[in-house]
């Protein structure tokens, strides 16, 4: 039986990320988000949803540049601490025993200890009530190597990303099935 | 050691998740899809990017109303068939032997075998390049008991949400850890 409940955010187990980002004097700042998707293919462009009262969503405005890092779940604390601080009054990369590496195109850093770091321009900065919106064209992505298997593909075990929703994280556990295993069955059935 | 690569989608493992809508005379359409975030908490909104060449984008686009359904990997079969098929040709409900239920207020139905649900009505829609992306107000959400434990919160074994990536569909495993975790180290920190 289904029950009826008023309005809320029912998207639960986002991929949990870290966006780096800095004002345009260099000082820069992290902030750990669940809320975030790609949106187009060419060019590659993903969103980011941060409120619009933080610190980085002003940074982001002004330079119009970020960085999204993906962390795995070995480096869980540190994702946990950058979502705990306000990053105006704390050096985040430095709280987290974080290291910075330059990025080829945007002035804001990549997270070093993350296995995947996309570069990003703001392409459109949408604002709903109090929320921002920021849909950013990937410029560049720099991805660990130990991520690939032999067959050059993603193993999503060795990423091991974090999930996040309902003020909990989580893990993933095995690949079920492929896009497309029913299509067989589906030409049968017509 | 990591390897620069050209711009790509490199958001990996986002929910699959079920959208359902209809044309204004109520011919019904559903597209899997997982390029899918939440977006505002007042009032609660979400996302969900659509090709604009497809069927469901022009019927969204018309109505300004559509459902996303989560499903669990229970159905994944059913999954699998909504995201192979053109749905101007096929009526996907039958196809994946899905239950219409009516929604209490917008026209396009849900999933019943799904164990969430979410009435939406589209605020706002951002085009980036042949991407749509609907930003809908959620007005009602319906939920299965079943997904709750006795506490009340919601179990997201018993939910077990498809995440999707890189063309494969994944489950998750356990919950690691609670957001703050790392909250009593910080104040020792500082």
């Amino acid at each position: 039986m289904k029950k009826i409940f008023e309005p809320k955010n029912a998207i639960y187990l986002l991929p949990a990320v870290l966006v780096s980002c800095c004002s345009n004097s260099g000082t820069d700042n992290i902030i750990t988000i669940a809320w975030t998707t790609n949106i187009c293919r060419k060019p590659p462009c993903l969103g980011i949803v941060i409120n619009g009262e933080k610190y980085s969503a002003k940074l982001i405005k002004d330079t119009r540049e970020f960085v999204l890092n993906i962390p795995s779940a070995e480096i869980l604390k540190e994702v946990d601490i950058c979502g705990q601080i306000h990053g105006d009054s704390v050096d985040k990369f430095k709280l987290a025993n974080f290291t910075r590496d330059d990025a080829v195109l945007v002035k804001p850093k990549l997270i070093k200890e993350c296995p995947i770091n996309m570069e990003c321009r703001v392409k459109e900065a949408v604002m709903i009530e109090d929320s921002h919106l920021f849909i950013g064209e990937v410029l560049k992505v720099h991805m660990d190597e130990n991520l690939f298997d032999s067959s050059g593909k993603i193993n999503y075990l060795k990423l091991n990303p974090i999930l996040y929703g309902d003020k909990s994280y989580w893990s993933i556990k095995d690949k079920i099935e492929y896009r497309g295993f029913t299509q067989k069955n589906i030409i049968n059935i017509q």
